[in-house]
């Protein structure tokens, strides 16, 4: 059943009071005002989002001390609406996440598995390999695979059809979204007799704490030694990290970019979506690269790159403004041209 | 056991009749002439192809009234060759989607989920979770994961190893392709104490009528309120969605490309391949983005669109015309500045 | 259990003597130098790492004959170290990769399915849709789903969660990484009464000897015919490749790379990471694409492109460079506007 709130719940967790409305109006949703449907409550946060307000179609909005004649929804007033509203956020994010522990009788746990079932929730689907070992209070999702001798920290969560392979190492509150691929081998071949061989890719990937990791990522195992993520960084969907990188501590990674093998991404870096980092190539401590900037060469931390090879965002602004200039630039020697010719036509 | 066709049925299908071969044909494929084998039917829809169909290795080529000398192939005479392929493609479309309803064995459906088994079919290895409801005629492929309360619509087919998460939303007649994941978390962190903390994503992804996803397609839910994917959009594989983003009716989003969190997307908007969209724009109904056109503010419709940032694709023509004018420009400025020197030292 | 050797095992495998250390030491895993801990396998290779070796904390390393009375590492001498190290890799990987054949009790393979349990495994989870025949040795992963009437030949390992939709066609030997797609639905669509009509896409992929396909790597079924793979082409994670496109011999495909339908590559083409590549058009014998090329149109073999247009990266290399001096041109220009100004102020 999807949550619902009565007026009164909603009133209770916004420390507020209710001023307009049916006690009877329930909500099973959570909207911005101008978004909001019949089943929403919303709230008012800023002054400017009054004519939102005045035209709302949420049954409840939590509103500041004040007047409200506009609108037909039930009302809430609380001191800092903003505030009211992130507990009700919370009270959502917390229902939805209730699960018991224990293992799902459609869940195979390999015999050689260690973990606790009076902590540990494995759901219907999932399959735990021989000699995984999995922490207390981790919830391994339906249809995620476990593979052989793979370790895992405390009140870590895999959503559904996560893939992790043999070996691979997990910290303490790791977050995997669905369909995510941790330990694949890495891509290397030898070029023998006309024919790609595979280099085998023995090495393993190895999670920091609390790092989380996006929907259909993929990080590949290490040559050999490991692949690293470190502590607290998190990941974005459909981002691709090649065998033997090592990514920093507290480091951001959105959405479609890669990071080919064997580079070194120090901490509190920040990686905008689509970027792309050759192979053998470090990337300083807090370096911000923008959208789409191609790393093709080593490069320091503290500074924001764009383009393609990355450069300091200053630079690649001022070369933009030049290149913005080039028609312009054309027609002047042009002109330049023409004066020559008359000149030396003069002469 | 794969669909055959004997010549015989070809030409019922093909409402054609037989002016060569033998009756014992049969063919398990379809192929144009070119990449046709000898299991294969093809057919001459354009006399331009003729050299091809006097090479094809096809056991069977539907044909149009005239005289034909060349190759063994059996052949079947129609009015119109590609319409009466058309039915036999149809034929072969229809044939491998006949799956009888019913919940296998193998599936897990909680007790609280809401499905008639008469017409819904749910594959092994899927696991529908509590208070899922879900339409008549739906197919839940093998290894499937439906979450807690989650609404799917009639008619509806979700691949092999497709997520949907938690209380998302699907319209009728919805096509998930395999692996795509809805309702991931959104991409969302607050920077406290030199940690990303996680901001609660509690919203959903809503889906309407006549979508189609692609494979390993990324669509993040909401942090709270919806992201929307309007009726009639048709997604590629691996492209990926930000949470809160709207994407109107009848879109069209091509493979690899990328949208950031909160945007809109108008109606019959056409995104090409590796696109990538800022967060917090907005693209006009009827705009058409070329292929790895990067969008970073808000651009109206009707326009079609190219380069980084985006501009008016004629723009963009004219631009790297004067772009390859660049070489020679620089020569012409030399040759200016020899005449110069040259008229210098003359004075 | 992980793989544990031994001081002594390891000597064995290195074909190679003790000089220093107990024998109760032991090794659970292989690390460079400099990222190797206490429970690796490590070894110096080239005299120029040995100050990493001096501070290394790997438990044991492998050493070419010599002095050494650097650090607390067990000590192994070994002719050629890396030769020996190479031994000890593929111990590992040979280790984590037997797995005995026959058929989980929780995997679910049709009864009309073709397969000789005696040497195929299918591991838990899996589904063997009806009709799919499956060759001797191979393996079929965790989660895997293989559609109706698939065609498996010897010897190949599909990883965990792996989807291969009806019909498709696997040579020998084959490696298909986590969350790859084989056969999804290609994109196709007619625009009809306002709305895009899905046309059907009956065709198959076919996939020749020794390829392998990385993970969450996503390859689309022909409309009809076939969407091919040659032999021994080997596609990295994230890849997307088009119905009916043609995939030659021999070819390397890295990360984030798409191809669009019906584009031929002829063999040895060498794809760099986040290619992309229209529909139609042709990529000649072993032609290279660098890494972000932007293929708009057929080009030849033999040659090295880079650029959007795809152009020979030595004339974009030129052009870059020419683009580097456009700051100092626009100089260039106004010094000349000046010098005629002032010949034109002095007539």
């Amino acid at each position: 059943m999807a949550l619902a709130l009565t007026l009164q719940q909603l009133a209770q967790l916004a420390g507020g009071s209710i001023v307009r409305g049916e006690l009877s109006v329930t909500v099973t949703g959570l909207a911005a005002l101008d978004a909001a449907g019949p089943d929403d409550v919303s709230f008012l946060g800023n002054e400017k989002y009054r004519s939102q307000f005045a035209v709302t179609k949420a049954a409840a909005v939590i509103v500041p001390p004040g007047e409200y004649h506009e609108g037909t929804a039930a009302l809430i007033v609380a001191e800092n609406p903003s505030l009211a509203f992130a507990a009700i956020v919370r009270h959502f994010a917390a229902a939805t996440r209730s699960i018991a522990p224990g293992i799902h009788p459609r869940a195979t746990v390999d015999e050689t598995a260690e973990l606790d079932p009076a902590t540990v929730c494995v759901q219907a689907g999932a399959i735990v390999m021989a000699g995984a070992k999995i922490g207390k209070n981790t919830r391994i999702g339906p249809n995620v695979v476990v593979g052989e001798d793979v370790v895992i920290g405390d009140d870590c969560h895999l959503m559904a059809n996560v893939t992790i392979r043999e070996r691979c190492v997990l910290g303490h509150r790791v977050i995997l979204q669905p369909g995510a691929v941790i330990g694949a081998d890495g891509y290397g071949y030898e070029f023998s007799g006309g024919r790609h061989v595979k280099i085998d890719q023995v090495g393993i990937v190895e999670i920091g704490d609390d790092v989380e990791i996006g929907a259909n990522t993929t990080i590949d195992r290490a040559r050999f030694g490991k692949t690293v993520i470190g502590e607290g960084t998190k990941i974005d969907n459909l981002v691709q990290i090649g065998h033997n990188t090592m990514v920093g501590k507290h480091c951001l990674i959105i959405s479609q970019s890669g990071i080919a093998g064997s580079s070194k991404i120090e901490d509190y870096v920040t990686i905008a979506a689509q970027v792309g980092i050759v192979g053998h190539v470090s990337v300083g401590s807090k370096a911000i690269l923008t959208a789409r900037t191609g790393v093709t060469a080593s490069i320091p931390g503290g500074e924001t790159y764009a383009g393609k090879p990355a450069i300091p965002m200053r630079e690649e602004m001022k070369f933009q403004a030049h290149l913005r200039r080039l028609p312009k630039l054309i027609s002047r020697v042009k002109s330049l041209e023409s004066k020559m010719a008359e000149a030396e036509s003069a002469d």
